[in-house]
């Protein structure tokens, strides 16, 4: 396991972890300057943020500042009430497959959807193994387009408590069993699959097959990993996670699991924290994240 | 499929159902009236509620109105931070079972525990393979003595959002493993098992493998089936349950599934709501209990 004490040369910031400075909006480029200031070498940006900024303007500063990607967030969301709305997000999800080349991010994450409209709060209906064949179905058919351009892609579990109306996959078991299903494993095989996994430790921590499924994913598949802490209490469903250290997750177990598998990426710092981290200082935000990835990753 | 469209025969109130009126506490005397009065048949009371009434006064009312429990509510909490803790969850899950018995409960319903202290908001440590562990012990141990008091356990498999606090058994797969090892079935053997399942759509509604799950738990392992709904959004992790018919959980065909397996029991009603119906007038969230048992469940 790499000692991350005495730098942070592996440290990545997805870009919502500082999405808002001080309660307020901030724009994507000043945050790529705030990391970039602080020799934080990769982060892992949201498409809404890029396309407020302009793609052009992301990719130039991305490479002025000399930074990687961790990954590219998000594609996904496959299941629709009808075959309009698959076919949009069939269209969305090949311009994010796009976006990510030309990015240069070494994957694009999927968060794959849940039950159609029910992140509006109005669910089409309730029938969550036929919005899990959609994602499967969406799945196939983006990882096509997604191998003709080179660029893998990642499904992310989602916690459990997101099955309804952001993602219908909710455990690593899950997400792999759709990944040997649609991608299969030539024996011997190396380098990074096509379709394999970001393990948020948020989403799978309480998993009690969480550290057979990180074996089986084994290095091709583990494609992200990304990195906060689960508050006790937690306060709401979505925006309340903790800093790295501030919680329950047993965190530097669970990156062991996963350089035990030979990964040797990033460790992506993603924190929604609607009332502590965003009402903070960006600066102070990140100057916090570079201790913590030092003393509790 | 049993038809409940009909009648409410097989309905049951969990008290914390109406456990506070107009939000005011509502003692269990004029709970367990109130459903009387309604020709509900069971209660599944829970042990402060009983307490504060006292245990002889609820027997007695319970016998007079002529109701059965669908359980008791609950044992548990087996994790401890040190000797002394695990010692006295050791002994109130003993007088849980005598309660059970002295109310004639079909099984005591075991809600696992999870990191010592983080219910208070500070968990002791953050190993939760050892909090299982001592699960795992405490279950062995409570199950000696309630198999000689021939009350059989019910392991209720919370949602993982409740990992850290609640219950380290987060999936139907994970209890009957426990089930399995603590609890042996004999190959044909019939009736009730002494180690089962409370199976609460809220908690598993989520679960790719539920169906798989419900038929390998079989009749004996099937001890309780609790209903009420998962909204979205859902504003609070504990307190925000849906009344059956208002969120997005297939409830009939989850009943389906375990009245597959040959599941004859009650429909228990289980929703924690502070923000809605611990509002509205209890005989209201009866009444309500009652019509969407017959239109939704």
């Amino acid at each position: 396991m790499r000692d991350f004490s005495r730098d942070h040369c592996w440290l990545s910031i997805n870009t919502a972890t500082v999405r808002k400075s001080r309660g307020v909006d901030l724009p994507l480029p000043q945050i790529i300057e705030a990391c970039a200031r602080r020799g934080i070498r990769a982060i892992a940006p949201w498409r809404d943020q890029v396309a407020a900024a302009g793609l052009d303007t992301i990719a130039r500063l991305v490479k002025t500042h000399g930074l990687e990607l961790s990954g590219y967030c998000r594609g996904g969301m496959f299941p629709a009430a009808d075959a309009r709305g698959r076919q949009e997000a069939r269209d969305d999800n090949r311009r994010a497959v796009d976006e990510a080349c030309e990015l240069q991010a070494p994957c694009l994450v999927l968060v794959v959807g849940g039950l159609p409209g029910a992140l509006a709060g109005k669910a089409a209906h309730k029938d969550i193994a036929l919005a899990r064949t959609q994602v499967h179905d969406g799945i196939a058919e983006l990882l096509d387009y997604a191998q003709s351009m080179r660029m893998p892609l990642a499904i992310e579990p989602l916690h459990p408590m997101y099955a309804a109306d952001r993602a219908c996959i909710n455990t690593l078991e899950q997400a792999l069993d759709v990944c040997d299903e649609l991608d299969p494993q030539a024996p011997g095989s190396s380098g990074r699959a096509a379709l394999g996994v970001a393990v948020d430790v948020y989403h799978v921590w309480w998993d009690p097959k969480l550290q057979a499924q990180i074996e089986r994913a084994g290095r091709r598949r583990l494609l992200a990993f990304h990195v906060c802490d689960w508050l006790t209490p937690t306060t709401d469903l979505l925006n309340d996670r903790g800093m790295m250290g501030d919680g329950v997750i047993d965190i530097p177990r669970i990156r062991g699991w996963v350089e035990g598998q030979g990964f040797d990426g990033y460790s992506e710092v993603e924190i929604f924290s609607s009332r502590n981290w965003w009402q903070q200082d960006h600066g102070q935000v990140l100057d916090t994240c570079i201790q913590r990835h030092r003393t509790a990753v």
